[in-house]
C-alpha cells in the first residue's frame, strides 16, 4: 500500500482499477457527440470561405431558402450584436461579418431535413467575395508591408505607441536580472533560431452537436466538448440568451487535447434551431475540422544561452513569435513563461510577439505554447552540454529549479520534482544503454503550471450504501475513475461502490473547462471536500441513531465510531448501515463543494529518447523512449502512465511528421489524416514510464496535474536524439525525411 | 400584491406567469418517454398472459430466439432472485414466475432489431398454460369458496388466526369512541351499500422507456415516470445492480395521476438490454396500458351514519372492501382514513378489507382510496340532510372538523380550511342559482392528507445573475413554474431569471415520487431552504467585496445590504453584481437542501354540481360545476385552478362513464379509449374555481398540496346531483345511462 507525504496509507488511491467507461467504449454503446438524435431533427451545414482573406460584399440566401426541405438559413445577422473583446472575436470566428479571415471561415449556415439537402442548400448560398492579399507565415506577417488582417489592431506593449495597424497584437516581456550582464559573465554562448509549424490535436472525434432552441429563449445542447459550462456561457452570450435557460450536456468525448475548449459549430446549431424551431444537428466533416477548428500556433524563435565552463547558466534570452491564426490569442505568453522554467537563473528574459495571420484561430493544444519554446531552449541546452562536454542531465541538475527557486516567470517555487525526475532519468537503464549505428540519444526536460480554477461537485449517498458523485468536468483522460478512487478513499468504501457522472450545466454549479491539467487536482480536491462534508452528515446521523452528540462521533475507515470518554459503547456503523435508514434520520445524505482554486501544483518531466536516422531516406525511427515525470501523487497509476505515453506520442508526431501545409493561395493542402500524418502504433516503440511522486502540498493527497507536462519535453528530446543521430543540429519542425536529407547533405 | 399570514408581501408567489414548458409542448419539441432513441437501439415487446388465472407449465423461447433480428429473450430467470415482500410482488408483477395472475400479466419479453420482428418473435414464444378458475369481483373474491390467487396469503388482522389461505390480505380497523353507543343516541340513521368500479388514470402518454445496460453492471434508463429515483432503486433491486450504477432520467410526462408511481416495463427493458448489450426501447400499446398497468381499486362499501334531529352526527360506521388486483396493496387503508375525515365525530369506526383478484395490480390514482369512500359517505350525508330537512352545507358546517378537532383517523388537526370552503361554497352564486327541469344539485366535501417526504434540491447562481434550480420531482402539474416562483421570491429576482430542471438520479440526492400532492409543498420547501442557503453565501461574498464581516450583511429584496452600526456605508449589491465576480470571491455560488419532511398540510374541498338527467335516455349532462378548495397558499394561481378543474373532470368521468368491464372469461372487454370513455371537452361545462387560502404553518409560505383533494368530492357531488335530478338515490358507479334508466324505472 503506497504512502503519501504524511505516511497516510492509501487503500484505493494509487491502484489501477478497471475504467468505468471501458465496456461502453469498446462495445460502441458510449454516446459521442454525433450520437445525439431528436425527433424532427434537422441537419445543419456551414458555408465556409474558400479564400484565405476576402471582403464579403454580400450574401444571397434566397435560392437556398427556396429549396424544399430547407428550414432555416442563418448569417451573422442571426447572432447577438454589441459584443467586443474576446467574446466578440469568438463570435466573429463562429460566423464572419465583413471579412473572411481564413480559408474555412464560416460565413453562413443552413438547416434542412436531410444531410444531402443541407449540402445542396449550402452550395446555393451565393457569397460575393472581394479577394484580398493574405499572409499565413508568422515572420512574413510581422513585416511592415504585410497584408493587415484587422485595421483595429495596434500593437500593444511597444515602447512607442504605434501609428498604424499591424498583425502584431502585442509584445510581452518577462524575466528578471540583466541578461547583458549575464552574457558578459559567460564562457560560452549558444544562439540559434528555430521554427515550428502548426499542428492539430488530431482528436479522432470530429466536433458534433445537437441543438434545440426555441423562440421562448430556452434551449438545450448536446455536444462533445472539454467544457460544457464554457459552451453554455459562451453560446448564451452569442445568442443573447439567459445563461439559466440554456442547458448543455457533454457527450462522451473522442479526444480533445485542448481543441475542444472553445465553440465552433455550437452557436450556429443553436441559431439555426431557434430560427427553425426544430432540433438541429451539426457534425463537422474531417476536412472542416482541419481548416476551421483550432490547431496550435506555428512559431519562430530565437534562443541565446550563456554559461560558465563548469556549466552554470549565466543568462538566458528568448524571442518568441507565435502566430495564433486570424484572431488574438496565440499562446506566446505561456510559451514565454515556460521557456526557461526548468532553470534557476539570475538573468533571464523572454520577449514574445503575438501575431495574427490568415489561418484558423488557434485553440489550446496540450500545454499550449510550451512545447515550442521548450523545443528551442532544450535544443540549445543540449548543444551547450555538448560544447562544455558535460553530461546533459548533469548540466540540467546544475541549473535545475528546486523548492525556493525564483522561477523565470516570477513566483517562487514550493516543493517541486524536477531534480527527482532528472535523478531518476540518470539512474534509468535506458540512459546508459548502448546505441547502435545511426542512432542518437536525446534528453529534455519540461515544465507545466497546472491550473486550479472554478469547480463544483456533489456527492450523494444511496440507500444501498453506494455513492453517486456528480462532477462538471468532462472526462478526457480517465477522471471518472480517479474521482471514484478519491471519493472511495475518503469514505472508506470500495472503488466499485462509487460511480462518477458528468452532470449537465443545469444540474451542478459552474465548472471551468477540463484543461490546464486541472481536473484530477481540482475536481479531485472538490470531491474530497464534498466527501468530507458528507462524512459530517454521516456522523450526525450515527449520533442520532445512537442518541449521542454529533461531536462524539468520528469517521474511521468507512465507519462511524463513538469517540471520547462520554460517547458510550456502540458497534461501529458502516456507510451502508447509516444510508439504509437515512430517511428516518433526516433524509438523504449528501456533500457538496464549490470552490475557485487559485493554486495548483507545477510539474516537471524529463524524457529520454533514442532515434535512428536512415541516412538514405532521412526517415527517423524512434527506437526507445522513457518518460520520467512528477505526478505529485498518482491517483490511478495506469491512467497517469497513459497520459505520459500519450503526451510523448503526440510530441513525436509533432516533431517528426505533423504540420499544416499552406499553398501560395493560402489554402490548406493536407486537410485529412492521409496527408496530415499522425503517428500510428507501428511508428512507435513501447513508451516506458517512471512515475515520480513529490507531493503537492496544495492537494490533500499531493496530486499534481499530469496531462500536459508530458508533451513539453518530447519535441526537444526527439530533436536532440535526431540531431545526435544525424550529426547535425536541426532547428526546424517537422524533422521530416526530406528536411533531414537536406541537413545530412549540408553536413 | 397578495399577503400571507404574516402579512408578507409576495412579489412572485401568487401570480400566474407563462409556463416554462409551454412552447416545447405545443410545438412538439418536448421529449416524452417514447421520444428517446439511441444508436443501435432494439425494440422490446412483452409477451402477456391471455388468461386471467393460469399456471405456467413451461415457456419455450427457442423459436423466438432463432428468428433473425432477435437479440434477446428474457423470462423471470433473467431477474434477481430472493426478493420477497413488496419488492417481490413488484418483480412478480413485472414478470410472472409460476402463475399468470391476470389477463395481460407479463410472462416473457423479446428485443429485436425492429418493432415488427419483435411482434413476430413474441408470437413465437410458446407458453404452456394450465388455466385455473378466476375471480375479478371484490365481493366474489371474499367468498370462502372463491378461487384463491395466492396460497401464501392468510388474512391478517383477524381476531382469530385463519387456518386456510384467502384472497383477503388483511382486515384493518380505525376510529375511536363506541359506534353502537353513538347510534343509540341518534334520532335518525341512514345506511346504504355502494359499489364502485375500477377506473384508469387515463393518461394520454403510454408507458415508454429506453434502457441501456451492460454486463459491467452499469446502466442508464430514460422513461416517463412520476419518480425516477423510485424507478432507479426498484430496478436496481429487480436487476441485482448497485443503485449508483443505474442512472435514470425522467422524460416529459404526458399525464400520470398516480399511474406512473411504480415500474411496469422498465426492469424488463433493462433485462433485455443487459442480455443483448444493446439499448432497448419499449413503448406500451394502449391496450397493454389498460390490461397491464395499474388502474385504481374497485370497491364495495357499507356506510351507516346516525344523527340527532338538529343535525349533529352521533356515530359513523363504514365497511370498505377494496380489491387491488392480483397483489396486496389496495388503497383501502387510505379509503378508511379519509372516509369521515371531514367530520368531528365522537364515535367513528372504519373497517377495511384488502382483497386480491385476478386483475392488474392497482396503482395509485389521485388521492388513492379516498374518492370511493367519500362517494359513499357524502351520499349518505346528502340523504341525511334531506331527511333532516337541513341545508346540506349547513349540516356539514355543524359537524365540520376545524383546528383542534380530533380526526377520525387519529391526529388532531392544526389550522385547516374545511369550514372556509363550506362558507365560500354557501356564499357562491352557484349555490343559490335556480335549477331547471330534470336538474339536480349536489354538494360534497372531501379531504386529503398531502404528503411531505424525502426531497433534495440544488440551486446554482450563474454568472449573468440568472439562477438554475435542480429538483428531483418530475413535473406533472406545473411544478417547474412553482419552483421558479418560490426561488424568485426568496432571492428577490424576476421569475424569468430562474429556470428549474428535473435532474437525473445521478445528479441529485434521492427524491420521493411526485405523489401525495407533495411536490409544491416539499420541493417548494426545499427550494426555499436552498435559496436561503445560497443567500448566506451571497451575503458572505458581498461582505468579502466590501471587506466587512459576513454577519454585517443582510439580504433584502434581491440586494445585499450592509447592516448594523459598524457595517459601513456601501451601495447595495444585487444578486447579479455578486454573481458576476463570484470567481474572484471564492468560486461558484450555490445552495443545497436535503430533507425528509415528516409533515404536510392537509386540505379540504367542497364541490357544487348541477346535473341534468335526460329521462328518456338516462344520459347525464353536467350543467354547472364549482370547486372550492383550500390551497393554503396558491403559488401559481392558474396551475392551482387547473388542478381543481382536472380533479373535477376526472371525478366526473369516474362517476358517469368510466369503468373496467370484465367478461366471464376474466378478459377486459374495453381496453381502449373508444370503449373506455373519458370525458372530452364537449361533455363538460366550464369548471369554476374558488381558491381558499388558510395558510399551512408547516410551509414558509403556507402552501398545501392541491392536486388530489380535488378528485375526492366529485364522485359524491355528482352522485348527489344525479340522484336529486333523478329523484332516486343511486349507489353504484358508473352512473351510466342504462343504470340511470333502470333506477328511473324502479322509482
Amino acid at each position: 500500500m503506497p504512502l503519501d507525504n504524511n505516511n497516510r496509507v492509501f487503500k484505493s488511491v494509487g491502484t489501477s482499477p478497471l475504467r468505468p467507461d471501458g465496456l461502453d467504449k469498446v462495445t460502441g454503446r458510449a454516446r459521442f457527440g454525433a450520437d445525439a438524435t431528436a425527433s424532427g431533427m434537422l441537419w445543419g451545414r456551414i458555408v465556409r470561405s474558400p479564400h484565405a482573406h476576402a471582403r464579403i460584399r454580400s450574401i444571397d440566401t434566397s435560392k437556398a431558402e427556396a429549396l424544399p426541405g430547407v428550414k432555416a438559413v442563418v448569417t451573422r445577422a442571426d447572432f447577438a450584436t454589441g459584443l467586443d473583446g474576446d467574446i466578440g472575436d469568438i463570435l466573429e470566428n463562429v460566423m464572419a461579418s465583413e471579412k473572411a479571415l481564413y480559408q474555412g471561415h464560416a460565413v453562413a449556415a443552413v438547416a434542412a431535413t436531410s444531410p444531402s439537402i443541407a449540402r445542396k442548400a449550402a452550395k446555393l448560398i451565393v457569397v460575393d467575395y472581394e479577394v484580398l492579399p493574405h499572409v499565413t507565415d508568422v515572420d512574413e506577417a510581422m513585416k511592415p508591408d504585410a497584408p493587415v488582417l484587422n485595421e483595429k489592431i495596434f500593437t500593444e506593449g511597444l515602447a512607442e505607441k504605434p501609428t498604424k495597424p499591424s498583425n502584431v497584437v502585442k509584445r510581452i516581456e518577462i524575466g528578471h536580472g540583466d541578461v547583458e550582464k549575464g552574457f558578459a559573465a559567460a564562457d560560452v554562448i549558444i544562439e540559434h533560431s528555430f521554427r515550428t509549424e502548426a499542428t492539430h490535436q488530431g482528436y479522432i472525434e470530429p466536433h458534433a452537436c445537437l441543438a434545440s432552441a426555441g423562440p421562448d429563449g430556452q434551449g438545450e445542447l448536446w455536444c462533445c466538448t472539454q467544457g460544457h459550462f464554457m459552451v453554455r456561457d459562451t453560446c448564451a452570450q452569442l445568442l443573447g440568451m439567459d445563461v439559466s435557460k440554456l442547458r448543455v450536456t457533454a457527450s462522451e468525448i473522442g479526444g480533445g487535447f485542448g481543441g475542444k475548449t472553445t465553440v465552433f459549430i455550437e452557436p450556429t446549431a443553436l441559431a439555426l434551431s431557434r430560427k427553425a424551431n426544430r432540433p438541429v444537428k451539426i457534425v463537422m466533416p474531417r476536412e472542416e475540422v482541419f481548416v476551421a477548428s483550432g490547431p496550435t500556433a506555428s512559431s519562430s524563435i530565437d534562443i541565446k544561452i550563456g554559461a560558465t565552463k563548469d556549466g552554470r547558466i549565466t543568462a538566458a534570452d528568448a524571442v518568441l513569435r507565435y502566430q495564433g491564426g486570424a484572431f488574438p490569442g496565440s499562446p506566446v505568453e505561456m510559451g514565454a513563461m515556460t521557456a526557461f522554467a526548468c532553470y534557476e537563473l539570475e538573468h533571464v528574459r523572454c520577449i514574445g510577439f503575438e501575431v495574427v495571420t490568415n489561418r484558423p484561430k488557434a485553440a489550446a493544444y496540450r500545454a499550449p505554447g510550451a512545447p515550442m519554446s521548450a523545443f528551442a531552449v532544450e535544443s540549445v541546452i543540449a548543444e551547450l552540454a555538448e560544447k562544455l562536454n558535460i553530461d546533459p542531465i548533469e548540466l540540467r541538475l546544475k541549473n535545475a529549479v528546486k523548492e525556493g527557486s525564483r522561477s523565470s516567470y516570477g513566483p517562487v517555487f514550493g516543493p517541486i520534482g524536477l531534480i527527482e525526475t532528472l535523478e531518476a532519468a540518470k539512474a534509468h537503464p535506458h540512459y546508459s544503454a548502448p546505441l547502435g549505428p545511426n542512432q542518437g540519444r536525446g534528453v529534455a526536460s519540461g515544465f507545466w503550471f497546472n491550473f486550479g480554477g472554478q469547480t463544483c461537485t456533489s456527492l450523494n449517498v444511496n440507500i444501498d450504501g453506494t455513492v453517486t458523485l456528480s462532477v462538471g468536468t468532462p472526462d478526457i483522460g480517465g477522471s471518472r475513475a480517479s474521482m471514484c478512487l478519491m471519493a472511495a478513499e475518503e469514505l472508506g468504501i470500495p472503488y466499485e461502490s462509487v460511480r462518477t457522472i458528468i452532470a449537465d450545466t443545469s444540474s451542478l454549479g459552474y465548472n471551468d473547462v477540463t484543461d490546464g491539467s486541472r481536473v484530477t487536482f481540482a475536481s479531485g480536491l472538490a470531491t474530497i471536500a464534498a466527501a468530507r462534508n458528507a462524512i459530517k452528515v454521516l456522523c450526525e446521523r450515527a449520533a442520532k441513531m445512537w442518541g449521542i452528540p454529533a461531536d462524539a462521533v468520528i469517521w474511521e475507515e468507512g465507519y462511524a465510531k463513538p469517540a471520547g470518554a462520554n460517547a458510550g459503547e456502540f458497534e461501529p456503523l458502516s456507510l451502508a448501515d447509516i444510508a439504509k435508514v437515512a430517511g428516518n434520520t433526516g433524509g438523504p445524505i449528501a456533500g457538496h463543494h464549490e470552490v475557485n482554486i487559485e493554486t495548483a501544483g507545477p510539474s516537471f518531466a524529463t524524457h529520454i529518447v533514442d532515434a535512428e536516422v536512415d541516412p538514405e531516406t532521412g526517415r527517423t525511427q524512434i527506437t526507445r523512449y522513457t518518460v520520467v515525470q512528477d505526478a505529485g501523487k498518482a491517483v490511478h497509476r495506469a491512467y497517469v502512465e497513459g497520459q505520459f505515453q500519450g503526451g510523448a506520442v503526440q510530441g513525436i508526431g509533432w516533431v517528426l511528421n505533423e504540420c499544416y501545409i499552406y499553398g501560395e493561395d493560402g489554402v490548406l493542402q493536407n486537410a485529412g489524416f492521409l496527408d496530415y500524418r499522425i503517428p500510428v502504433a507501428s511508428d512507435l516503440p513501447m513508451i516506458d514510464t517512471v512515475i515520480v511522486e513529490v507531493p503537492n502540498p496544495g492537494h490533500p493527497y499531493g496530486v499534481r496535474g499530469v496531462g500536459e507536462t508530458s508533451i513539453v519535453p518530447p519535441l526537444a528530446a526527439v530533436a536532440n536524439a535526431v540531431s545526435a543521430a544525424a550529426g547535425v543540429r536541426l532547428t526546424e519542425l517537422p524533422m521530416s525525411p526530406p528536411r533531414i536529407l537536406v541537413a545530412l547533405e549540408e553536413r
